[in-house]
């Protein structure tokens, strides 16, 4: 459910007067996305999506995403572009919410993952990050190396309640994360997209009728970090079949197309697992505070977090790059 | 939240391959309603409503409701029209489940109703009941009086909980309504929406810039009963203020529009108030059922029962058919 803040016929006819987007259509509400409030608007000037940005949003930190996607949609990256009022602003307010509009992406998130989304997804990440270089300033990842131990720390009380011994093994993987993680300054640094999930990535047939990327959505854990980070995240979310294994074919998909476009370092490389293990380690934590801290009635879906558990130890027994498919 | 049933992009495809809608462009989930799950699709054919119905519609009744939805969308209702594979059938099955595509309606459902509503819903209404004049084939109302009964001894274990003195309240006004309800025989009877909530009903500003009906959608509660009951739901749906009180100015321009449309006879007049009492019955008990038989975890919005016995005491009180603006 992704519809928090309902908007006023009144309110969302006064909000649109500062656009030139012509007659108002039609006003659905998605159903995907979790963070936010998400509307399909159709107006005469075409289809848009509005966005109501809810509280896990810093309203600080939105002129940084806008700006970012502002920067990559204008160097061919499919990415939402915000759209200006005539006033020359993107970033309003909506039924007391900071709101945007931004242009429709058409195309299909994969519901089950096939090797075929892989490479294009790797190409597309790649393109990400090139199309990132020359966007100067920085967001710290909120959710980075740094926030981990304090997360945990939030986690300790219920987390044994998740499973026995959860909290011992997850002290246990996080020392071992920490003093295994490269120092910024030895890998190449950028702008990375840091939630690419397979809900955030739409295709659509190519003219030989493979898939192709036609967007990546939702910049909004978009951060200033390891480029090898992103792609760690990745192999997370893309590379695991239901069961649980890891899907080596996917990988070196994604992987070989990636590196078509940014080869990686050897620095890279060789961190890569302990990337993983990270990566594996923050959707972890934030699932497993978001399973201890949400009321058992709310109206909201609660991610496993032990999928991640599964990962975490998978990305800790692999040995070396090789294994994950580089 | 009114996406149930997950779609593969794999079933997706083989289920469009049976009609001739074009590239598939788009396919995301609508937050709106709550008994089946809407997808928006897009295709090089324009925008569709893909539908996959879910546990509560019967398969068997399928049928006679696209049935209707044909019938009145040819008789220029704005109503979703069943598109039709190339096979000529347009009840088809996706996911494992009865599925169908509808033609995509324009127009916004108002999150707050204003009496400017009410006189275009009156006049869509009648149209509705009009058109529907020719459509022969009967489907009894499954949630009509007979269901009152015993849809309130399944909750007479847990309506007190809601609030103490509950049940008995509801039995008494329950034989009150029944021993007072007209026979099918003494007023119009036809094909009725059943459900004309305002987040079944679509505007879009006139060249007055006043709103007007753009479509009407739901209709898988629509059934052959009293004309006049549509009307009585729709005073229940659209003419009570937030605060309870009921506004007779909506009612009355509700109720004015429609009979300039189709005028009401003095048995359907005078049959208005209990008429309008056994609409928030329904409501009431349906809502009941699902606030006492929901388990509090589940993940689905529980509409306040209460609010409809308010309505109802409300109707109760009702001096005849000039005070509910008639």
């Amino acid at each position: 459910m992704a519809v928090y803040t309902e908007v006023t016929d009144e309110a969302l006819r006064a909000f649109l007067a500062d656009y030139a987007l012509g007659e108002l259509l039609a006003f659905r509400g998605i159903a995907e996305g979790v963070e936010n409030s998400n509307y399909a608007l159709k107006t005469a000037a075409g289809d848009f999506i509005l966005t109501l940005y809810e509280k896990r949003v810093d309203p600080r930190e939105l002129p940084w995403f806008l700006a970012l996607m502002e920067h990559l949609a204008a160097r061919g990256i499919g990415c939402p572009l915000p759209v200006k009022a005539t006033d020359g602003l993107a970033l309003r307010s909506l039924a007391g919410r900071p709101a945007a509009i931004c242009t429709f992406l058409p195309g299909l998130w994969p519901r089950r993952v096939r090797p075929e989304h892989c490479a294009p997804l790797g190409g597309a990440l790649a393109r990400l990050h090139l199309a990132g270089a020359d966007f100067a300033e920085m967001r710290p990842n909120g959710l980075g190396p740094e926030a981990w131990g304090p997360l945990l720390e939030r986690c300790r009380p219920g987390g044994d309640a998740v499973q026995p011994g959860l909290v011992a093994e997850l002290d246990a993987a996080l020392a071992g994360i920490l003093a295994a993680w490269p120092a910024t300054d030895t890998l190449p640094l950028g702008q990375i997209h840091a939630d690419l999930f397979p809900d955030n990535v739409f295709f659509l047939d190519g003219a030989d009728g493979r898939p192709c990327v036609s967007g990546l959505i939702d910049f909004y854990f978009a951060c200033t970090d390891l480029l090898a980070y992103d792609i760690a995240v990745c192999l997370n979310a893309w590379c695991f079949e239901a069961d649980g294994s890891y899907n080596v074919t996917r990988a070196h998909a994604l992987l070989a197309a990636y590196q078509r476009l940014r080869p990686l370092s050897a620095a890279e490389r060789a961190a890569l697992p302990v990337l993983c293990r990270g990566a594996a380690m923050r959707f972890l934590l934030t699932r497993l505070y978001d399973w201890t801290a949400t009321p058992a009635g709310a109206l909201v879906t609660r991610k496993d977090p032990l999928e991640y558990l599964r990962k975490l130890r998978f990305f800790a027994r692999a040995e070396g790059p090789a294994s994950l498919g580089l």
